[in-house]
């Protein structure tokens, strides 16, 4: 016997790669390309470094407030935590302690079974149709509860809300957990389903719409009663989740969220222009409702793309998987590092 | 059936309060009366918002290069997490899998059982003898791991380096866990041992002794093989907990270890004073290696005396817990808090 036999063996997540190079365009993790706005800036400058002594508001309270008055809900239907990775973590061993097998897509965020994995809770992908979307009528067997992200990463396929709700009446005995990380892209969020169901919880993240991936501010959205339970989990897991700069950074956001939109259209534009582009040079691709696109060539294999755009110091995501793996997810940067990424991509499909 | 049932119910840690009263005297979660130094201010007020748009370093790998070099250890033996109780619950979760509970004193830092009833861990507490301290021989016995802070929290009481290395001596099938938060107030550290033992976790703190609990950095240090499954659960949890302003605050707190080290000084100089004053009011305490220290009075209720103090806005920790709940810890602040403590406590039992 050795101390090793009480360690625990996972298999852990692989995020997006973080390269250190220059001269980089990085397309692969979903970033926003422009700044987070003026008030971000402003409440940084204005910062106080001497309470960073005291511990921060573990609840958020002023943070919460203000997300809950962005989304017309109450204060105690808002919960927050370290970027919504753990918030969906807390979630995952909140809310899915059921007999039977929870269910998600067979393609989308892979980190969802290595939750899993990691807190021992039984599930079963569902397969996505053959154009990548969700069938509704794949949930409705029974389960021990529902996630998915909508839009769906990484094919960016949006679900309606009526489809959703559909979903949620024939689930009383689950809670659906629906991930909109990508919503402001062009979605309709279901939180106005909130008044109506207390088993669907809301995922939003202040990463990709609001450009504070470097923040960590994740938020869950539900009933009260959910809400409480996901408290009590992370308090004992983690007091303090949300540090003092990260809590009036998010405050600064919700102030700053006109100029977020501009930015979120400007996004949805370049997206669409750069679906254009890509199809003339023979493409094909799923219907995006992100801030990404998930893009396939017959005649291209998507591999060697990925390795030559990297040659070029152009980062996009490859994902070796089944099904996928003639697909490229690619963020949608502004219009220059698009422009650089379409011109590369035409260099590299001619010289093949 | 419900999806109420699905949902998991635990009992969660509480947190010393925050109170958001003015003109507070803030004696109850042993933060800092010191600033955290000119090169934090300098860090912050340098940063440049738009790079929150982008993830932080997962790894935070310049962080974890200066750490491992403030204690001569390799980078690879750094764990990093979003503050120590972030550090701990991981711990707990990666390192405590064994058939036999893992020990841990009766009076001790109360988060302990809160993430075994989390993960289903067992647990044996071990009585303190009469002094409230840990006597090494409770530890020899078959277990699935141990832990406890040194020094000791509530009480401030030491163990010597010799008397831990022969804890891990007798346990060579166990993680032994040393969480150092409150080391640098006068304690000897265990890192030495890591030479020797690689079945030795020791936990750190940015919280204290670096005036930084509001940015939330804490920090296991390890042989590289335990290091490495800590990040595996680690990166099945959460990808990026340490955002990217907490990062370079904590790259900052590095350069600021000269100042830092005088402040703990000051408090240290502050700690045995104020004991003195409190003996020739008659009270008993433990003897506090930390930047706090834990008190008692045969004359006057402890609890009489926490809620007397609260009325002046001297805010101490009371605990309601069996063989403690006639003693105060009191955080040692600066030397004027600790003069109206001093004065309040005076009042108090003059007007018993």
């Amino acid at each position: 016997m050795s101390w090793r036999n009480n360690l625990r063996d996972v298999e852990p997540y692989v995020a997006g790669e973080q390269p250190k190079m220059s001269n980089l365009i990085k397309l692969n993790t979903n970033e926003n390309p422009y700044e987070p706005g003026e008030k971000v800036k402003e409440a940084i400058q204005s910062f106080e470094p001497f309470k960073l002594r005291l511990y921060p508001d573990a609840d958020a309270s002023k943070l919460k407030h203000l997300i809950a008055e962005y989304h017309g809900l109450e204060d105690d239907q808002v919960f927050l935590g370290n970027g919504s990775d753990e918030v969906l973590a807390l979630t995952f061993l909140t809310c899915f302690n059921g007999q039977n097998p929870i269910l998600f897509p067979d393609i989308t965020y892979s980190f969802y079974p290595v939750y899993c994995e990691l807190f021992n809770i039984d599930y079963k992908t569902v397969a996505l149709d053959d154009a990548f979307k969700i069938k509704k009528e794949d949930y409705f067997n029974k389960n021990g509860g529902i996630i998915f992200p909508n839009p769906n990463a990484p094919t960016g396929e949006l679900m309606s809300v009526d489809d959703i709700e559909d979903i949620i009446k024939h689930n009383p005995e689950s809670v659906v957990v629906i991930d909109e990380a990508y919503i402001d892209f062009g979605g309709e969020t279901v939180i106005p389903l909130l008044k109506k169901y207390d088993n669907l919880l809301v995922i939003h993240t202040f990463s990709k719409f609001r450009s504070l991936a470097g923040s960590r501010l994740g938020v869950a959205l539900g009933n009260k009663e959910l809400v409480s339970h996901l408290y009590d989990v992370k308090n004992s897991f983690n007091s303090y989740p949300i540090d003092a700069l990260a809590q009036v950074i998010g405050e600064a956001s919700i102030q700053d969220s006109e100029v977020i939109k501009e930015h979120a259209k400007k996004i949805i534009a370049t997206r669409e222009r750069t679906k254009k582009a890509l199809k003339e040079m023979g493409f094909t691709m799923t219907d995006s409702y992100s801030n990404f696109i998930f893009i396939h060539h017959d005649d291209y294999d998507a591999e060697h793309i990925f390795k030559e755009l990297r040659k070029k110091h152009i980062i996009v995501r490859y994902f070796n998987a089944p099904r996928i793996n003639q697909y490229l997810r690619v963020t949608i940067g502004n219009d220059e590092e698009m422009d650089a990424f379409l011109e590369a991509v035409k260099e590299i499909i001619q010289a093949f």
